[in-house]
């Protein structure tokens, strides 16, 4: 497990105004996320189990434009978990300068493959996400 | 100018669950916004008056998964205008159902591309922004 | 079914080059297959038929820069059946121009979905891709 | 410099067969040529001399499926330099495993920037090439 990832800013992230573009910021957040549950929370054998983790709202600010060859360094960690869902946050910032260049909150829910409808996040399924919550 | 455009969802569309991802999402969102602005507002012609559209917030909901093969009608429109910042409202509908699959308010600024600044969004510059209000 | 599509290029497509990404365009060749497909050849019916659609080789020239707001003309169409796989052509074209951005190969083969081997390109499975020859 | 890279298999990464799509796979390789010109060639510097690296052809054969979870290694490296092009090879190897996923001959020009042109891969530009051919 990982709650923090570098990313080096390449051409391909990039889009017409020289920056890295708003839809590749995604992909860097869910490899930060993918990163953090790595050997901590299998989500194939969570599909055997017949649970589902859905992404079901993301709320990003895009604070100061990412730029080729600038490292980025992705912090992740378990902000909240509520009784239905729980909220991932999220920062990215421009490892050199230490400026923050996004943050982002996460919302999830944990749904019954079956039937696709939220489960409480309560008992044995919130104590699974304890892990995630940032270290003191 | 076209406020709705539609896309099929494609096999590279999709994530190892089966549905349109949600970096992807953040691409058609992208792409209905160039389509609003198309034969309308000329970003190169902003570009060189010194003015650029930056994003600065995404707020996205993800309300339903879209499959292979589905049709999607991604309707954008201008949802309010303030004084220095506005509101493009997006919404993404699966063309069968009616159902909404996504919906989104994307926050932008217009910034002064020599100092970085955002502009106040009066005057001339607001009024460029009214023909994407939704039609009565 | 249309052997005929149209992309306009849009900022997100563009890299640190400001030119259409290497990557990208293999979504674009991707989108004309899709497209070349649609209501002719159901790949969803071939899952189930145990049979797989796989490309095994693209050859790709790059010839000339794509650029922001110029729309692309991606013609697609069944140039070879072999007797153990299959080439489509594609061609990228600038369509205000008329010239040539890129074009490719793309050899594919189709495959017992359980055992993973290619199956031989004859009697009714080549015939069901004769429809995509070039119309002449 | 590194002629070799990591990659771990994303859901992102991944289409509707379950497998790194086709275009993903030219994401790596770009990201792995990154890595391979990192410290070494600095395409910043070449821009402001008026040189610009082009990739005209990408040849690659899809060898084998890469699923969720596998790690690749993207081995790469100058493979050949002509009068006028040269060519880097690109070999994606299942790490657990060692069995090739993927190999890729990627065909480059030097270009003058200002006309566009490819120059002579000779002299002092074929010199500064020759430290990406493999260790012996």
């Amino acid at each position: 497990m990982s709650d923090t990832i570098e990313i080096k800013v390449r051409g391909y992230h990039l889009d017409v105004y020289g920056h890295v573009n708003n839809a590749r910021y995604l992909e860097f957040l869910e490899e930060g996320r993918w990163a953090l549950f790595d050997g901590k929370l299998d989500l194939t054998d969570w599909q055997t189990r017949g649970l589902s983790f859905f992404v079901v709202n993301i709320n990003i600010n895009y604070r100061r434009p990412a730029a080729l060859g600038q490292t980025l360094k992705i912090h992740s960690f378990l902000s909240r978990i509520g009784r239905s869902s729980g909220v991932i946050r999220q920062e990215v910032f421009i490892k050199a300068s230490g400026e923050l260049a996004a943050d982002a909150d996460i919302t999830f829910v944990i749904a019954d493959s079956s039937r696709g409808k939220a489960l409480p996040l309560t008992g044995d399924l919130a104590r699974e996400f304890e892990i995630f919550q940032p270290r003191k």
